[in-house]
């Protein structure tokens, strides 16, 4: 009866199962793949996961407090704040002398000041000094790294960072006297348990990163700004990080080894990155 | 004959072709809207698309200049930087005093200092105090906006939003004496026309915007972070900016207004982003 009206579909009944299943199968398949290679898309970014507002609804507006600089010593401390800027080099070389914990802490307070989506704050900082978790952090990292430099990344990468003579080997991970392991928040947690969404979350977080080293720099310490390719989840694990968290960068901070070099390298100069319209 | 050694696949010649035929199809499908959905996946970094390494095969390393600073001035030092950088607000109301272009030089020299990915400085800042310019900017910034606030985002981000006064209007847009336009740099071109890689180009501008904003609060001005979803392809039109060239972030710089007001907001205590393993 059914093949009178529709006898396409009777005659290519198996067939069309067969599409239909295919379908269903590759349709999941990607989507997992699709999921598990990019987690972060701007469309997600306004997923729909709660239901009250991030911050407080009655939240008071106060006068802001400014003093105005006489525009003479608006530009010396431009200029001032430019050549401590300029002083800071990317070390691969670290003393073991021990800095100060609360160096280290005054350094991840100013981090913190940065801004954020919606104030979402979405960033945690782990700082280890502790000898057997740095190794620990140092054996993933060396094998992850070992991985990427001999197959994931082919002799691109290879070849381009050949010239700043780095490898697998990461001494600097058990020398320095401080790691600190930047993880941003993917989402929030409300006080009545819903999830927060965070806003541009890997944004918001880098751009503590750039106050965090320059807070570095401006205390007299040095770093490497690195981002260990794929050691996320088997750190963020060692270090029993909540499964909100993701791993975005690795600072190991100290002084720099007494023999220290740097690659001699140039920046760009002003007329290269900035464009007036006047 | 074929039939002897496999007779399934005989039998099931049109199934299996029909399923052949569907992998294919939703193969490229998904391919084509993973493509579309996700640009920029980690996986992507190091796609060949250059022969030439980055930087010199003859870098010189040189040795590092270092002078180390007494515990308690490194301490004092860091202290004070937390002082500035706690000191900075996202202001929205803004002065149309002018500002020496001097200054603003000198804040963008201070961002091009930042680390990136296998040094490819992939950053571009446009300056605009030109004021037909800031006017055309502020038109394409409200009107993406207000489809922003009333559609795109949906209730959770206006309610989201609402604490801190924000709405579609952006008067500071021309009243400001200064945008910062940042873009970054997808991929370079090298000296033989080749495209060249830039490695984590979206975490290296943003680094170099942390920076921007704690040299915009050193030098005594004020800013506002935004992130003007989806004005990106415009604005880049607008500022004939290339096709490697993407908008990040649009940052208005001056003095704030005479009865600027802020959101009495609070940070996290160190506490709640701090974790120490000593």
């Amino acid at each position: 009866m059914f093949s009178e009206y529709a006898p396409f579909t009777t005659k290519y009944f198996y067939h069309i199962v067969i599409a239909v299943i295919s379908f269903v199968l590759f349709n999941k398949f990607f989507n997992w793949s699709y999921r598990r290679i990019a987690p972060k898309v701007d469309e997600k970014l306004f997923e729909d996961v709660q239901e009250e507002p991030a911050l407080p609804k009655d939240l008071k507006h106060i006068p802001y407090r400014y003093i105005r600089l006489p525009e003479k010593e608006m530009l010396s401390r431009a200029s001032e704040f430019y050549q401590i800027a300029a002083a800071r080099r990317t070390l691969r070389y670290f003393s073991a002398n021990p800095v100060p914990k609360e160096v280290i802490r005054e350094i991840i307070r100013a981090a913190g000041t940065a801004p954020s989506g919606a104030h979402t704050e979405p960033w945690s900082f782990v700082v280890v000094s502790n000898q057997t978790m740095k190794s620990k952090i140092r054996s993933i990292v060396e094998q992850e790294e070992e991985i990427n430099y001999r197959k994931r990344m082919g002799v691109k990468w290879t070849v381009d960072l050949s010239p700043l003579r780095t490898n697998w080997i990461k001494e600097y991970l058990t020398i320095a006297p401080y790691l600190i392991l930047v993880f941003k928040q993917t989402y929030g947690t409300l006080p009545n348990g819903k999830k927060k969404i965070h806003y541009y979350h890997e944004m918001s977080v880098s751009i503590a990163c750039g106050i965090l080293i320059t807070a570095i720099q401006y205390a007299g310490l040095v770093t490497l700004t690195s981002t260990p390719l794929n050691c996320g989840p088997a750190i963020r694990s060692l270090l029993g990080r909540p499964a909100n968290e993701k791993l975005v960068l690795l600072l190991p901070v100290g002084y720099p080894a007494k023999d220290a070099t740097v690659p001699d390298l140039q920046r760009k100069p002003l007329s290269e990155i900035l464009t007036e319209i006047y």
